[in-house]
């Protein structure tokens, strides 16, 4: 059982990364007004937020800059023009994927870019690839996240080496990663044990990044934070793909750390997030996001019924839980 | 932490209670139809569900039956009318509030009553009120338990002097109840722990009751049967008071024990809870209900907030916030 002082008291290392834009923007596009960029960003400074993650450095030979909003590219120029210049009162992240990011040329000198951490991301089986991105970003000045992706369907072994691999590598921050909402807080608590193990060998830290399709999000992150991971991803009215993510404002009335408040976080909500959900914006816990948590699988299928406006949830269930 | 073993075998002694029509129907004054309650009857049964709580004996002196559906009362013969004889596929419930209800007139014989458990709830300054109840209960042939109400507000050494009193009487199983959705999982498991001491001594067992505020019922509950708490009410689509409680069908998806079935729940809920939902009937997790939470405050306000389709929720918070 947790100590009862934990409830009570706060820990100084941890951290609260916003990644509305980032996960937010994979449900639509990435097409954000410059208002509620910049409102979300006073928002996150007033509330305590430590880190700010605006998108993706995908790659332009991949991906055609007209179909997606500029956080999709994230190039340091439109950054600097929307934020302004480095603020020592939050600091801005950006995700890389394996295999989607030209990062030799598009990630620059962390002196010269708006950006202090690039997050990369990756699959177990793709492991070289993130560690020549991790590498590439310290080198460069950056402090460097690694999200080790649906590790609900990844053999324990795979993730141990994986682990080891990044306990060996410059990494700041080794991420648990709940792609499929898959995990029960019991199973959150038990990879966090195993992650502890390489993170202690090897002097990492640990973050945590959830999805809601069987309502755990945030208790699965509140869970992580009881086993001593440090680094908290949150998005604002959960907004993320699929059933979305651990809520921002749940984990800001949680932690007692006084630096965080929670009231910034309300304004931004009723101003900025519920207009955006009755635009018609898709997202968060629904049946078919359970039901896919439930089986393990990625949400891909639950999306597209989603975005078919289909109600007939017994036959999505048949469907997916009878695939040969 | 939690054994292994316990996330891929399952407990024989686990039990699933229904309260669908109980809580439920506090947010529409327990107007359903009858094949709504009919065929969520039959739905329990295939599902698995052990229990089914139908509603409230409530007063008809205190109460104006013209004001609510028949599940305020419970009336047996209505009960009989609906559901038949009693089965042995499922067992009927009915609550009891302590002050509320004319126990000594209105609850008849087990043997001439559908009802097989009777659930009294009761506030811990009520208890000598409620060990009445208990007793005339089970000198009447039923199985009974008990729901200890707002515990998240009560002073410890109260609740462990009521859960001395509940050892001693003739109840069969503690409820924890967290009728504000203020517990977070850590909490959820030291009270269980607190319960647990009183429930060995005295050979009881143990349930657990939650609210969404947090979006913590699931996971609360889930944690509690960690904990060892056998008896897990769940409502289909959540349908509670305020936030709702804990979702059925994520419960069904949770469990191990293969007389439990999530598919005829996800058909329940295509072709009846969503319609009702769609109706206008209003439940669930929402910023109101989060706040008051957080605060560990009765969701009176939210209630009034949400019938009063407010969506000024930083003016809410500080108005709950903010109380002297």
């Amino acid at each position: 059982m947790k100590q009862l002082e934990n409830l009570m008291d706060y820990r100084q290392s941890i951290r609260v990364v916003d990644a509305t834009l980032r996960d937010g923007g994979l449900v639509n596009d990435f097409r954000f007004t410059d208002e509620f960029a910049r409102e979300l960003y006073k928002t996150n400074i007033k509330s305590g937020v430590d880190y700010m993650e605006v998108g993706y450095k995908a790659d332009k030979e991949m991906f055609d800059e007209s179909e997606f909003g500029l956080y999709k590219f994230c190039d340091d120029d439109k950054i600097f023009e929307l934020f302004g210049e480095k603020s020592d009162k939050i600091k801005l992240a950006v995700m890389a994927d394996v295999g989607r990011c030209n990062y030799k040329e598009d990630i620059h000198e962390a002196s010269n870019s708006p950006f202090s951490l690039i997050r990369v991301a990756t699959y177990v089986h793709q492991m070289p690839g993130a560690i020549d991105m991790i590498e590439d970003a310290k080198n460069k000045g950056y402090e460097v996240t690694c999200n080790l992706m649906a590790i609900s369907t990844a053999q324990e072994n795979d993730i141990k080496v994986a682990l080891d691999m990044l306990g060996r590598s410059s990494v700041d921050v080794i991420y648990i990663v709940d792609s499929y909402g898959a995990l029960y807080p019991e199973q959150m608590s038990r990879v966090a044990e195993l992650y502890r193990e390489y993170a202690d060998k090897y002097g990492k830290k640990l973050g945590v990044h959830t999805h809601n399709n069987q309502q755990l999000a945030f208790a699965n992150t509140i869970e992580a934070v009881g086993d001593g991971v440090d680094y908290l991803d949150g998005t604002y009215a959960g907004m993320g793909r699929g059933a979305g993510n651990c809520t921002m404002e749940n984990l800001l009335g949680f932690l007692r750390n006084p630096k965080y408040d929670i009231y910034p976080a309300l304004k931004f909500i009723e101003n900025y997030m519920v207009p955006l959900k009755e635009s018609g914006v898709k997202w968060g816990y629904d049946w078919q996001y359970m039901m896919t948590g439930i089986l393990n699988q990625h949400p891909r299928t639950a999306i597209a019924f989603t975005n078919e406006d289909r109600k007939d949830y017994t036959n999505f269930w048949k469907e997916i839980s009878m695939q040969d």
